[in-house]
């Protein structure tokens, strides 16, 4: 490999670019991943938008991927002590340098929250090597946290992306009863992973209330047993619906994942006394909303938890879900589609407008004619 | 005992009015308390101004109360199954007729969401008996959970009354970190109870942002570490205040007992990443208030945790914790004043501006000349 | 309905006979049950054989049944609120009269600890009524908690039966991580059950070790990724094999399911440092085992759970669980076979000796020529 | 500094000697530390016996210490970023070299359990430099944990020394009630600890049952509201006393802090239904210990939780707590014995023997005449 193709994001509100780069310098215990396949997420297009503050442009975007290692200089390991190989397929945790040694590391033992954590393809940049997936290859950093696929194709640990391991903290923090009743609320990537994990950990009722008609397909095919169609019903008539299915009292569990802060509000009425809501839509800051603390909050006896990044765990049981081939399946029905990297600017529109539901960049697709 | 003197809120908005009852009837398990003290709360300032929605007036109010067992039909155990004689001074839970039958109470373990609960002095009302403390005496019917106060002074127990049992309720959902700090909002008797239990807990800071100074100084003299005055600083120098005794981070754990809407946000913000909001202030509608699902809570992995009433465990805690001796005198320091049945009007009153700190009904006083 | 036949344990290690008993006298909110079918598990071995203390013999067994209701006197309603109607084919929890009202079910919230409560077929006698389900009707009480099954066939629900509720008290306190390793020892009704709300919780991979085979068949049906035959293998060899499908680690979580003091000892040995332990299977004391705690606990940082019977919310979940369709689907791969009232006799040998996986008594039923 | 001092253990069983040993090179991001105490505790009493296996000997004991920081080459800063200063106050977690890069670091978050982890004056040897507290200086290696000790004496942070933080990680992992009972089991500096820590957190009850009498008589100092005499009660007569002060129903609470293996099933036996037992004392191996699994744990619905080592978040909360001057005084109630490097041997032998409570080894004392 002489040169390295990237698509690089060259600032706010700037469409993006391929250009060429001389393959790394490999520092000890570091090597070179040749991708196979990268995501497309809602959170590249707010980076190539500019909605998100202190992003070092340009970037190479892409922070789940997929791919073979190359070059190894020294040795890389996983969390069983294995040692990995040259041309083993693998992924990696995103999230690089967590400081362990910190206050939120080491006493509140919430990793998510260290300041010192960078994120590949969204808080490194050009900068900072090749360090985001839209491209041949990228630069795995020392201290990068592989994980080795097996059998698992690299299209099934797509179709879960970087939605799997945000939705499984958030399912982890939800604390879902056996046989009880989940709502959903947004059939993106992180709903429709939720989806799936809510049945997975013994929800009987999972309810999805989404849009568009696409994605509310995919809801469906995925397992949730009711939908509703987000743009055809008012904030009451969707609280009406949630309640005919549960008895009257409201869902045990809400998960929201709209990215809409108005959803926050709904998300609380919409759960049963008692009950559990998790907040995993709000990426973004996009404004205040409302609420009222006595009838939403206190009176309802009601958990609101917020729920931020993930964690190696996450990524890690993410992995391990995916090993099941029956479990892998249901990932498998969420419709993808490929983009080469002359065309992730249509693979962000198209993420935008929700025309797909989950975008891959290929390296290998050759653009569009 | 011929005649009983109960003072009866007769409607919304009317003052109260000390009327004669005849004794009860007992029903079989049933007794007659001889009342020495019950309380004024906030909760009672809303019920004579009629902010409480569905209740049965008249009503006879004061729902915690301390008195002497009078005629005992049939069998009253404590919860140890212990026989409770005539003449035992006693108190019990004001919650009355949780149904153990519904699914609230059997599936979702939450009996404070019971819909078949009853709560003495303020959901019973005239009709339903001698159901509120502020009389001679009152009637307790069968299967109210009664617990034998022993060496517990009645005063002490009132310095708590139900602001000590719901505070407990709260700071059990805080999971509050032995060495951590909690910040308090709110300094009235659930605020005072709240930071005595969380230093009993062993919270190393405990700071308390409230109003007026009366209160404030009994925050001081029952163990806040530090204290702000509400009214003379803004959200955002509250804010400072905080970050700066929390190194730049917030508190571990807040818990919101002021009734205000707005606290529920601010507290939010006054806590640090991963951390803990229980919100146990809003107990009546005042309205909405506006918040940032994002920078509040998503980003901040927080928790919000809404915090309903109290059931038995919470009661029966309170009264095990005023067992000892050490820790009872810190509730002692919380003043207290004594008012007649024809000083209730009074006590609302001084209660509602803040004038008193804890106001008892005694039916032995007489009436201030 | 002018005579009721029953199969009566008439005393320890007695065999069962059938006798006629007249129709009960209805209380106010009581009701007749037609029997359906009733289970035989191996409690009730043990009642025939005497190993349980404080039998009230004769007694009629059967303490999980399915049937269709009778006459009703008053009324039945379930937890929802809704009245029940006679014709309905509904089961009940078997736990009866636990009293909301001493230390254990106000305090410490462990109902399944309340000296109070009866257990139908079990605790109730002949003396206390038709109380067991071994019989062509039963005297549902007032206050039994009866849940309608709906489109759920009795068949189905049999297959759970009373160790699905079991089953589902354990892995609730398993705290399961979605794509972990359980291990279940033994493979009996509980253990089964166990195998089969292990994967629906989540858990990526299932051990099993136990015997005989069939039930280890009956194991793999339900779920089980790997199996081991524990009458081939010594204790080392099976916690080899247990270490060489958890990457030399041990189980995330393990649930002891046998009835061998022994096993408890092996599963704190077979399970990975900081897992959990559930003891579910020491329903009779079988003596003492020895264990190093040095070795086996402490250093391990182990948590070890007794688990003892289930409450309204387990029986609950069960039934919520059978609604699903795709659910009941694995339940209804367990081997069964029923046996009539005359039968009850082969069925607890059947049971004894494993040569049946689950045994019902359906009333209805020939004997056996 | 020329020389430095230090008190070896040769090897097992043998008797310490004192050694002259070259100042360190410091590496990047090391210092060096002029000790003023370090602890001798238990665990020394075994390295010296050689009862602890793979001990590098000989070693430098001596892993909890409190010193004055010299020469830092590089930076070091605490968990809160701040930049530490030459001639600082400081402790330091004794764990060193937690990888945060294996299983049980990252998937389960059991960073006790890492095989990497390696303890100064336990696991450090000669071979590894200056690595234990009974010298005159230690060697801080880089990514030593290190935390200012501001106001707190040397003496109140060792009069809890290595215990604190074994003990509140004990605590924690307790769940103790406020208002419940805990039974502490031993009387030595762990269970002190405990027993102080209990109170801290809210017990209103806490007995214990230890032995000899110097240290039942700082148990009742340090805040234990009932004491027992472990040698002059059999074990029947110590449930007696337990469930005598308890309703008859054991503790809700008890922590096992004794080592000998018996005291694990006595823990269980002297515990209420559905309480938890803290296992933090068998911390060598002392052999099996038997139990009935039926009646101590199942049927009890009993947790019984290991508990290893202790994290960073243990060490940092036990110096927090000791910023509180009222707190602190508690634990200065604990008599305490200084000795100088040449009387490590004594210390030793009178710790072993319990002649005293807690033994120091203060570099600068002069040997005892």
């Amino acid at each position: 490999m002489t040169r390295v193709r990237a698509a690089v994001l060259p600032g706010a509100g700037r469409a993006p670019d391929v250009r060429d780069f001389p393959p790394p310098d490999l520092e000890p215990d570091s090597a070179l991943l040749h991708v196979e396949c990268s995501e497309v997420c809602g959170t590249d297009v707010h980076l190539r938008d500019g909605r998100l503050a202190g992003v070092p442009y340009p970037i190479i975007a892409g922070h789940v991927s997929v791919g073979r290692l190359g070059a190894i200089r020294g040795t890389l390991r996983d969390v069983h002590g294995r040692r990995l190989r040259e041309g083993e397929r693998v992924t990696f945790l995103d999230v690089h340098r967590t400081c362990h040694a910190c206050w939120y590391c080491l006493v509140a033992k919430a990793s998510t929250r260290c300041p010192q954590r960078k994120v590949y393809g969204i808080t490194y940049g050009v900068e900072d090597g090749l360090t985001g997936g839209w491209a041949d290859a990228m630069y795995l950093k020392p201290g990068t946290r592989c994980i080795a696929l097996g059998d698992v194709p690299g299209d099934s640990f797509m179709a879960g992306g970087c939605a799997l391991p945000t939705a499984l903290h958030a399912v982890e923090r939800a604390d879902i009863e056996l046989g009880g009743t989940v709502l959903v609320l947004g059939c993106g990537p992180v709903g429709l992973s939720a989806i799936i994990l809510a049945r997975l950990r013994g929800a009987q009722g999972v309810l999805c209330i989404g849009a568009p008609h696409l994605r509310l397909q995919a809801a469906e095919a995925v397992g949730a047993t009711q939908r509703l169609d987000f743009s055809a019903h008012d904030a009451g008539a969707q609280r009406d619906w949630v309640l005919e299915h549960t008895h009257g009292r409201g869902a045990d569990v809400t998960i929201e994942a709209t990215g809409d802060p108005a959803a926050v509000a709904q998300a609380m009425r919409c759960t049963r006394d008692a009950g559990r809501v998790v907040v995993v839509g709000q990426y973004t800051d996009r404004g205040e909303t409302s609420f009222n603390p006595h009838l939403d909050l206190n009176q309802k006896h009601l958990d609101v938890r917020g729920c931020w990044g993930s964690d190696f765990s996450h990524f890690f049981g993410a992995v391990e879900i995916l090993h099941d081939a029956a479990w892998r399946a249901v990932w498998e029905r969420i419709p993808m589609r490929r983009y080469g990297l002359h065309d992730v600017d249509q693979a962000l529109d198209d993420v935008e407008t929700g025309r797909v539901v989950k975008a891959l960049v290929d390296p290998a697709s050759a653009p569009t004619p």
